[in-house]
Formats: structure tokens, C-alpha cells, sequence
């Protein structure tokens, strides 16, 4: 069943309500109050956005930590330690054991309990700060179960990683805590209830986006560059600072709490996915600079091909495995499929090197002599950041050609067989692992060639290869690249190559087809609107996309008369005209604009112009805002009949001051005044202010 | 005499003519080419002010030296070196000399041939990214003159520093390579037309002005976002991509350029003002939190205080000091009072330290023992910029409390007396200097009262006095800090501790009064908007701040009355009406608007309906464009008679979608449109459509 999306309204209603409201908060100093309370929300996301990933982090070391202990100590009892030909046969079963059984578990529970959690997450807080409701997206219990959901599939060693579900849920944490209810646990705290509509929530939303990304990577700029790159167009200074804070914020707490869990002082870790600062500060010569360009080349054509081959694979997953259980066997099988070809690798290539207990954290012997351990059960008896980092900072000489090129070529498939499956997981890690894989490999196989070519440091180029095929995969280019700079403590020096890298990925991945974040929210037909009117818009007037005849109510209608328009259409806002002839309401002059939800609550509360005496005192903005945001269907009104004639005068409800274009007004100019100010509905107008139409987010999509 | 600003107008203009380009341009696929050529210019715009920067940087290098070497050489010829009385008199007045010939020339040529010049140049590209237009603010002679300026007042000694004098120089090159003419040099390349309107300047623009932040500090992100700080609103990711790209091929010439100049190989010498990487990771622990809000809350106040002694006694020069050439005697009576007291410290305060060759570029030996140089003579005889490299950077002991607080005392005054004179400077190094030197002398002052404090590391306590006392005197947050970050190559860890300070400094600091570049804006009644409509227009409608009654012009009028219109009024814009009854064309109903600019063109052009058939053929908006930016005045159109009976049909050359707002809609909403779509004229209408009123930019402005 498809989702009916509709859109957030980040136009504030202006209505006589309102205005008393401001005259109320205006006597008793609430002003300033509530700009702290604000603040104050902002640093609470921050924190608790910061102990969810510090959760998430913790649960998945110790798990992860019991379980490659268990798998080592299950392959030195079964191979004879020297040099004997041993039987896999036992560990490669308990392995199985140990990735299947998570794996399984967090399968049933995204598809059973909560379908949406599915998948990054970070594709649908997109679309929410793009201004569309993605339902339950913003619910505690949609974070629970990503969390347990990221926690299992990691454990159980699916090629993804957990920064996207992280983002997802410091969108939850904020759309939570800036409400003050929880409709998973139907509790109203009675508190921020002056920030109950979607204008305040998106904001916060954004923040916790931010603060999301900066839990996830450290990278407080990149956390807000990302809210940037993804949502900008209606910024204004305070916003911007709100979210750097949360973003600051979040990656303090995260620092102190994991600095304290791990025992280091003076907080030096940075970040759950730090990806290891480098020693030496990198450096480039004039000569590289077409290399990177050509690693950018690469990394676009690799993640094009990505993004096409995981689509592919999602289209026909969904065409052949509708059913719930079939899939969870999927996600079963990928893990299994996993399992055997690392086994496989492990079993077949031959790749004994010196054991140095620092950097493996749980070297096999297997088929090795003493002192010497086995380097492809290294590469994959650990999670796949571990091996991000062992890529960049390895010495020269540390990985077999052989190894990594199998290794990049497996996890290259499986990646693309993973995303897309019924589990919560993110996309960055495996990308990150893949590019640097095979930037590592270039630089192994060219320095084979060439072996004075000492500007080949193999963990450059692996740096070099990960933005690449990152940028190849998900062409967010600028906060990706910050980010990069910032997990990696890169010197600003090094901004350039990196950049080069991406750009060149994603200028040619674009010629093919979108990042694949776009990909996915195409998948779902979300109406997402993008930067600029698609050109086959230009030159179109505001005529040619309008929809006629619009559903309008007069100021003063019946109850009766709305109480059936609401039945009868699912549009969520209805011009309301005066000046109205014959009852063609279509033609009439434009005074205002009201939401199917006020109208609800207008039925609902029985604000009737006959019984005003009763509810006219008691009437404020609140009574709106008690039921946001999840407004009673109009089925749940009392039917009105006829012979009822109770009249609605909708002066007070109504947004007087709705955007209003001109009929012969282009279409790019009004789609940059839709996306500038985040609308919702735009009443077109003609001449002489009759209602000629209505454009809303859907005209706009180019079909 | 006051100025007169106007604003630019970032509303696209689609008339006729435009859509008619557009048209041709989809048949030719000039499209393409107009997004590569745009993107062509943006990279020229990052390395040509890069290139810019290191001019000045490099001619600022050698003069310093010559003038250091030879002030060393007569210190040392006139003060025998063991230990003997000597006599300063005569290199005091070589130093005298030294100052005062530079600083004279740079404040005449500031003063007589482009008074604009005077200053730091931010807050003008902050008025110009908000929307006004400052007079010749964007001409190649600007900039020259404020090349020179800044490298003779820096080499002179005054206390200032050459990154605001930079980022201006990048919007200059911005606005100049864009327009591919030049108006200093009556030049027209021929090249770069389509870009000649207010819109594609001011992006541009904002490029340049990141580009110049990011050549000034070595902070391409920083750059991107004081952009994002000064001029955000109607940002788009487009827009950010360009802005960066132009921000990192910036810093990175200057990188190429300088590093070759030093002599570096692998491109290690990042950005002008590389304030010097910290060697070791800079560290803290929890209980230093209260300590970095402390120094926050002492930079907000000394912050606010210097801003507010800068303003009075600019006040008061402004008011005795009006002619030219006291201007010019004002800077040098200040480069003596800056020589003399220098030299009254050298003189009196006796300290000598161990030399250490490696740290001091011209060690005076001066009054002390062999292998000790004079501490005083180094904190003056170098230029402020490695004064704030040397307070961060020197180990504990290298300085004496004595001499830094004296020294910090002087130059906070300095300073104040410096900003404001007519002469090319910024604010930035000296504040960051004043900050650093009290930011360290805390620390030493403590660390000898309590000497087990190991966490008193006097660098990284000059480096959170710098960043307070520039969050107290700028007030620019968010891209201070990542300034900062950047240049230090700070530990993303140490972001939080450098934002409590800023953040803390800026809230203290306003609560007295604005920043520093604010309040030059505010003294020079640039009508700039605020990020949020003041509080006293919240509740009122346009109906109370729109400008009534509006001079219109009817869609087909006479061109005699267009003449006098325009010479009998001054404004810009002017709502196009039809069905006028009675003339009463301030009643008329609104079909557009028109600029005072394009009128003239029509009047000049004789566009008028009678003759149609010699014109029509060749006018297109290239028309327009070729007077752009400089629109020839109403005077020197030839008088129009009552007698010559000619008609303009404007339907084809007026905005047909000028954004209409009703008159009772609220000031806060139509006060977000106008400054994110970043607006010039707002037609204020009633529920009739008819015309009730004209908003711009001025009316927002609270009196
Ligand atoms: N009051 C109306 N009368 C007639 N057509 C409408 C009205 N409101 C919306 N439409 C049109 O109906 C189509 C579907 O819009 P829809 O009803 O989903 O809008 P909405 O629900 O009000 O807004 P959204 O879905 O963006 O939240 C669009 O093409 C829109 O132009
Ligand atoms: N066509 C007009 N008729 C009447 N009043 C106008 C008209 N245009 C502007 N005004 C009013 O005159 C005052 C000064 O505006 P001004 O003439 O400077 O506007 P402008 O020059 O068109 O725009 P700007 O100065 O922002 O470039 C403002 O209060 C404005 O509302
Ligand atoms: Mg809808
Ligand atoms: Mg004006």
C-alpha cells in the first residue's frame, strides 16, 4: 500500500488566536522565556541525541568483543595451533550461529513491529526537513526499534554500519522532547506546549539532525552542514546557531562519556566513528593532483554503478518477496552468504604476516606459524569501522594485494546486497570501507610497480579512495568532506584533495543517476522538492500547474456545507472567500486560508456563531494546539444533518495572510517563494483577487 | 554629507524580454554553458583574490623585515652592547620616521582619493550582501587604493591588521571579474553579460567575500560560513557549493604561492594569519568549564566597553576633526603616540631573557647581557600577527607578567584609537591580540600564585582570551570559532571550550551594545535589515509602515508624464496600474512594477509605442544590461514637451510579478519575505487588488 504523504506547514497561522496570544506574552514577559526554553531544548537534544549513540557505541563494542573472542577461541581449539591441517567446519558454524540469530532477530522486529525503521533513516529525515510528513517517522517507538534494530544487524555482521540510524534517531530525540508528549506511550508531560506546530518542530527536528551526525562522526561542522546541505533555503542566523550548538553539544557529551568508558583522560576520543587521526599531517604534491581527480572518476563511476545495481536489486526484492517472513529469510540469507565467502577467503588465501598485538584486536594463528597471524581473518573477524581505520593508518606493507582486492570485491556485492534489506542500517561505513579498500589497493599495486613512487602512502590514497567512492555513492559533497576532514584530523591543507575527489565523483556519478539517499526517497514517491524548478518547468506560468476548481468556504458558511466538504475531499487547507455569488464559492474573493485540521477541531468543539457566548472566552490557540499533532479524523465528528443550522464564522480560525501569486506569475519564481518560505498551500489569484487556483508541494513534482 | 543608499534588487525581473532570452537560450543550449562559465568565474574569483592576499602578505613581509632589521641595527649603533646607558633617542626617531612616513601616505591617499576605503571594508560587504548598495564600494579603484593602504598602515606600525582590508578586496574582484568591465578603467570586456544584474552580482559577491576570508585566515570553511552568517536567508545548496569551491581554491593558491615564497615544500604553510598549529593537542578537563565561561564574561565586558570607547571617540573625532587634512595629522599623531609609548616600555621596563634564536626574529639585545635579548623590544618589533603566534605559542616562563600586562594595557587603547582613523585597517589581529595578551597574563598571573595549577597552560589560555575578546568585540560566533579552529588546528574536542567562551562573550557583551562592525554600519545609517523584525513592529500590519499614496504609472502612459514622474521624485521603483479612473492612478489596479532604470533606458532609447517598428526588432534585455550598473540620470535624457504626444506600452519591460502582499497582513510575516527573498519594492494591496501602499527597505527600519 502506497503512503499518502502530506506536508509539514512552516507558514505560522496569523490568526486572531495568534495575535491575542502575542499580546498575552507581550504583558507577561513570556518572550524571553520562552527564547530560553528554546535554548534549553536545543542543549537537551544535543545531550540525549549524544547517550543514545553512546548507547548504540557501547552495546555494540561489548557484543561485538564477546563474540570475535568466542569465534577465536572457537578456531584455535579446532585448528591445531601448529601448522596441522585443521577443520573449519565447527567455527564456521558458530559463526554462523552468532550472525544469524541477530540478524534475524533484528529482521523480525523492523518488519513485524515497525516497517519505516527499515533502511538508514536518513532518507526520511531528508524528506522531513524537505517539509514532508513521513509518517511515524518522528516516534519514540520508531527509535527503539532502530536501535535495537542497528544494534543487532551490526552484531550480526551485516556489511552496514550505524551512523544513519544515529542521524534518524537525534531527528526522533528532537520531534520527542521539543513536543513534551509521546504518543508511542500516550503521556503528555503538560510542558513545551508553545512549541506544538510543525514551524517549531521542523526547527528542532533540524537540530537534531545535526546533533545526529555530530554523535555519529564527532563532526560537529559537518553535523551542521549536513542539516544545511539537506534543508537550507528558509536559514536565518539564530537557527543556524541553535543547531552548531546542539551539534557542539551532542559531540562533548559524546566525548566525555565514551572518554570515561574507555578510561582516557583529558577527553582525546573523538567521536564514535573517529576514523583515526593521522600522525603524520598529510601532504600532497602538484603532480597527485590528476590522481585524485581520477580517483574521483573512479569512486563516481563505482557508486553510480552501486547505486543502480542496489536499486535494481531492491526493485526485484520487492517484486518477488512481498511477504513479511520472506523478508526476514532475506536478511538470513545475505548474513549467511556473508558468513561463508568471508570463511571461503579465510579458508583458501594464504596470508600469514607478524603478529603485532597492538594494532589487531583478535589476531587468529589459523594455518599460521607462532608469532604470525592470519591477515585475511583479521580483515573481517572485526567490525567494518575497525577495518576503516586499519586501511587509512596501517603502515605501507601491512596488507597482501590479494587479500584487499578479494576483500574490496566481496564487500563491494554484499554492501549492495545489504541496503535495502529489512534492517536498520546505514550506508556510510560499508561505502567508506569499499572506497578505501580499493584506494588502498591502487596505491599496493602501483608502489608494486613503481616502488620508489614514495608519494604513494597507501593510507592517503585509501583516504583519497573513500571520499571518492562516499562521494560516488551519496554526492552530499560539502558536509561529507568536512566531516571526512574532521574525524580525520586532515590538515586544512588537505581540504583540496579531498575535494577534488569528490566533486570529480560527483559531477560524473551525476551524469548517471542520483546519490543514493535520492534514490531511495524516489523509491518511496515521497514529494520531495528539489533545489531548483526542474527545467522543463521553465517558461510555464502559474496557469498551467494550478488545480481548478478549488474547494473554498466562505467566511460565514454552515457547519453543515464544511462538515461535507470535509467528507467528500482529503485536500488539508481550503481558501476561504468572501464576495461569494450564486454559491459559486470557486470564483470568490480571496480573504484567508484554513486547514482541514482547524476545521476538525471547529466541528469538533462545536465553535458555532449561535452557542458563542459559551466558548468564546475559553477559546485560544491552545485548544488548536492540545490536539496537535495527530488531528481526529473527521469520521470522528458527530454527523450533522441538515436541519442543524448552525453557521461558522471563520475570521477568528483562518490564515489571513496566505502567499498569493498571480495567475501569469512563472513558475521558477514561485517555486522559489514555495521553497523560500516553506509553504504549504499557495493560493493563485487572479486580477482581481478572484481564487483561480491552488498550487500545493504535489504540482510542483515534475510527472 | 550623508550618503544616499539604495538597495540592489535580487527579484528577477521576468518581462517579456526575459522570457525571450530564456526562450533563445533553450534553443542555442546556452543553459549549459552559462552554469560552466559561472562556475569558471567562481574559481577565478577564489585564486585571483588569493593571489591579492599574497601580494600584500609578501610586500608587508619585506618592508616589516627592512624596517625590523634597521631599527635592530641602530639600536644596537647607538646603545653599546655590554650593558653600558646608552642613548634611544636616535633610533626612536628613526622608528618615528619609519611609522609615520607610511601611515602619512596611507591615510592621504585613503583620504583624498577614495574616503570609502577607510576602515576594515566588512561592515560595507556586510551591507552589500544584505542588500545595499554602497557607492562605489565594488570599483577596482577601491581596491587599489585599499591594497596600498593597508601595506603602508601595517608596515607603518598602527595597530591593525590586513584581513578585513582582504575580504574586501575579494568582493571587489568578485564583483569585478563577474561584470567583465570595469568602470575605474572605462573598460568593457565584452565578456560575462549575461551576469550584469543585482542578483548574479550579489552572489558573486558572496563568493568573494567567502574567498577573502578564506585567503585572509586559511579557513576555507570558515569563509564559507561568515558568509553564511553575514548574508544567509536566501541561501541555496548551489549557491553553498560555489561558495565553497571559491573558499577552498582560495586558500589553497595562497597556500601554492606562499609556500613556494617561504620556500616549503608540500604545501605546509597554511593561510596568512596561520596562527600556528598547536604542537601538542590541546587538553581540558571539567572544572576548566567555569574558568572558559569566566574569561567569556571578561571578554564580553572589556568586548563591549572597547566597542563603546571606540564609537564615542570616533564621535568626537568625526565632530573637531572634519577637514582632510586633519585626518591625515589625526593617523600620524596616533603612529607617534604608538612609537612613543613603545618606546617609553622599551626604555623603563627591564627585562631580559635567554636567547633563543630559533623564536625571535629580530632579537635586540638593548640593556642586557650577552645571549639575552630585550622582551619588550621583541613584543614591538615585529608585526602584531606574530605577537599573537608568539603569546600563544611560547612555552611557560617566556614572558614576564610585567611586561605582557603593560603591553596588553597600551594596546587595548592603541587599538581603540586606532579603529576609525582614516586609513585602511582591520580589527581583527589587534582584538585577537588584546585577547591573547590578557587571555595568557591571567594564566601566568595564577599559574605564580599557584604554581601545581599544571592545567594553567598559558597558550591555550591566550587562545580562549583571544577567542573572548573577539567574541566580545565582533560578535560573529559561528565562523569566529571555525576560524579559529582552523587556523590553530585545534582538536575537534577543543570546539567546545572556544564556543563557551564565545558564546559567553557575546551574550555579556550584548547586553550593552552590538558589535563592532554593527555599530560602524549603524554611525554610517546604512539601511541594513536585522536577522528578526525589531520588537516594536510585532502586532502591526503593513497598513501602519507602508508609504502612501504611490506614485504610479499607468501600463500605458504618456512618456511626458513618465519624464516629469522621474524627475520630480527619487524613488526606484514604481507599481505599474491599469484601469484608471480619472487619472487618480494611485487607486489604479497593480499589473507590475518598474524600476526608475529601466524607465530612463525606454526615455533614452525613445521606446515608445509610435515608433515601434524601428526598435521592436533589436531590443532585447541586453538593452537594459549595457547600462548596468551605472544607469545614466533622468537629466540627461532630453526634455519631453507636452507637445510630443508619445506612449509607452510598459507591458513588455515591467516585472509582471512583483510579490503583493494585503494590507493587513502582519509586519513579522511580510518582514521574513521581504528579507528572505531578498526584495527591493513589496506592493501592498487591497482585497480589491487595488494598489495601498509601497514597503521597502527603509520602512523597515524602525525610527
Ligand atoms: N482546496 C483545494 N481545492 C482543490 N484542489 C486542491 C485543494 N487543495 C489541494 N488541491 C489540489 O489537490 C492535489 C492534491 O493536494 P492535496 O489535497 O494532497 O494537498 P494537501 O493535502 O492540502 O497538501 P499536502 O498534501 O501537501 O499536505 C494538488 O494538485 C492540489 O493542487
Ligand atoms: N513609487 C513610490 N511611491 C510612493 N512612495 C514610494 C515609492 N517608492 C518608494 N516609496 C517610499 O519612499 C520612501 C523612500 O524609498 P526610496 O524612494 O528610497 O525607495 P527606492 O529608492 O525605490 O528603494 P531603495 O532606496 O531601497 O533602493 C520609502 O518609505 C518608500 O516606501
Ligand atoms: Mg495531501
Ligand atoms: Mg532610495
Amino acid at each position: 500500500p502506497q503512503i499518502q504523504y502530506e506536508s509539514l506547514d512552516y507558514d505560522v497561522c496569523e490568526n486572531k488566536l495568534f495575535h491575542a496570544e502575542q499580546r498575552k506574552r507581550l504583558r507577561d514577559r513570556f518572550s524571553l522565556r520562552i527564547h530560553v526554553i528554546r535554548w534549553i531544548i536545543f542543549i537537551l537534544i544535543g545531550i540525549i541525541t549524544a547517550l543514545n549513540a553512546c548507547f548504540v557505541n557501547i552495546v555494540i563494542d561489548l557484543l561485538s568483543e564477546q563474540k570475535y573472542k568466542f569465534l577465536k577461541a572457537s578456531v584455535e581449539q579446532n585448528v591445531p595451533v601448529n601448522g596441522g591441517d585443521g577443520d573449519l567446519a565447527l567455527p564456521y558454524l558458530w559463526w554462523l550461529l552468532l550472525s544469524v540469530v541477530p540478524v534475524a532477530v533484528g529482521a523480525t522486529m523492523v518488519t513485524y513491529i515497525e516497517p519505516i525503521t527499515a533502511g538508514s533513516g536518513i532518507p526520511q529525515v531528508k524528506c522531513y526537513l524537505n517539509g514532508v510528513k513521513v509518517p511515524r517517522i518522528v516516534r519514540i517507538k520508531t527509535m527503539a526499534v532502530k536501535t535495537i534494530g542497528v544494534i543487532t544487524t551490526v552484531v550480526g555482521g551485516l556489511a552496514g554500519g550505524k551512523e544513519g540510524p544515529m542521524i534518524h534517531a537525534g531527528a526522533v530525540v528532537a520531534a520527542g522532547i521539543s513536543q513534551g508528549k509521546s504518543t508511542t506511550f500516550v503521556k503528555d508531560f503538560r510542558i513545551f506546549k508553545a512549541f506544538r506546530d510543525d514551524h517549531e518542530k521542523r526547527d528542532f527536528v533540524l537540530g537534531g539532525g545535526a546533533a545526529g551526525v555530530a554523535a555519529a562522526f564527532g563532526a560537529p561542522i559537518g553535523g551542521m552542514l549536513f542539516s544545511l546541505e539537506e534543508a537550507a533555503s528558509f536559514w536565518n542566523q539564530n537557527l543556524i546557531w541553535r543547531t552548531l550548538i546542539a551539534s557542539i553539544i551532542s559531540s562533548f557529551t559524546l566525548n566525555i562519556v565514551l572518554s570515561a568508558y574507555k578510561g582516557l583522560e583529558n577527553f582525546t576520543f573523538t567521536g564514535l566513528f573517529n576514523l583515526g587521526k593521522f600522525k603524520e599531517p598529510l601532504t600532497f604534491a602538484y603532480f597527485e593532483l590528476p590522481i585524485f581527480m581520477l580517483f574521483g572518476v573512479a569512486g563516481g563511476l563505482l557508486g553510480a554503478t552501486w547505486n543502480a545495481l542496489n536499486t535494481l536489486i531492491n526493485k526485484v526484492r520487492r517484486r518477488f518477496v512481498p511477504w513479511k517472513l520472506g523478508k526476514v529469510a532475506e536478511a538470513v540469507v545475505i548474513s549467511i552468504i556473508g558468513v561463508t565467502l568471508a570463511t571461503i577467503m579465510i579458508y583458501f588465501i594464504d596470508d600469514c604476516r607478524p603478529l603485532d598485538k597492538e594494532r589487531i584486536s583478535y589476531p587468529v594463528q589459523l594455518f599460521c606459524e607462532d608469532n604470525e597471524y592470519n591477515a585475511v581473518a583479521a580483515l573481517w573477524f572485526q567490525t567494518p569501522e575497525a577495518t576503516v581505520r586499519a586501511l587509512f593508518h596501517d603502515e605501507e606493507g601491512a596488507h597482501n594485494i590479494r587479500t584487499v582486492g578479494y576483500f574490496t570485491l566481496v564487500y563491494y556485492f554484499l554492501a549492495c546486497a545489504t541496503f535495502g534489506l529489512n534492517v536498520s542500517l546505514g550506508v556510510f561505513i560499508p561505502t567508506a570501507l569499499v572506497g578505501a579498500a580499493w584506494g588502498r589497493l591502487v596505491a599496493m599495486q602501483f608502489l608494486d610497480w613503481f616502488p620508489d613512487a614514495h608519494f604513494l602512502n597507501p593510507g592517503k590514497y585509501a583516504l583519497i579512495g573513500a571520499a571518492a567512492h562516499l562521494g560516488g555513492v551519496l554526492r552530499m559533497t560539502i558536509s561529507l568532506s568536512v566531516i571526512l576532514m574532521e574525524t580525520t584530523g586532515a590538515e586544512t591543507s588537505f581540504f583540496f584533495p579531498l575535494i577534488i575527489a569528490l566533486i570529480s565523483a560527483k559531477w560524473v556519478g551525476d551524469y548517471f543517476n542520483e546519490g543514493i539517499y535520492d534514490m531511495v526517497i524516489e523509491e518511496s514517491h515521497a514529494p520531495i522538492l528539489p533545489w531548483e524548478p526542474v527545467p522543463q518547468y521553465k517558461g510555464l506560468t502559474a496557469l498551467e500547474i494550478l488545480s481548478k476548481p478549488v474547494v473554498c468556504i466562505k467566511l460565514r458558511d454552515s457547519a453543515h456545507y464544511i462538515y461535507e466538504v470535509l467528507l467528500r475531499c482529503d485536500h488539508n487547507g481550503f481558501p476561504v472567500v468572501d464576495d461569494v455569488k450564486d454559491n459559486r464559492r470557486c470564483e470568490g474573493r480571496v480573504c484567508g486560508i484554513i486547514l482541514r485540521s482547524q476545521l476538525i477541531v471547529i466541528l469538533l468543539k462545536s465553535l458555532y456563531v449561535e452557542n458563542k457566548r459559551f466558548w468564546l472566552p475559553e477559546t485560544s490557540i491552545q485548544t488548536f494546539r492540545e490536539v496537535y499533532p495527530r488531528y481526529p479524523s473527521i469520521k470522528s465528528v458527530r454527523p450533522l444533518d441538515r436541519k442543524e443550522n448552525y453557521t461558522v464564522d471563520l475570521s477568528m480560525f483562518m490564515n489571513p495572510s496566505p502567499v498569493r501569486v498571480n495567475n501569469h506569475d512563472s513558475v521558477p519564481k514561485i517555486f522559489n517563494i514555495f521553497r523560500a518560505l516553506g509553504l504549504r498551500h499557495m493560493l493563485v489569484i487572479s486580477n482581481e483577487n478572484r481564487i483561480a487556483g491552488i498550487i500545493t508541494r504535489r504540482d510542483f513534482i515534475y510527472k
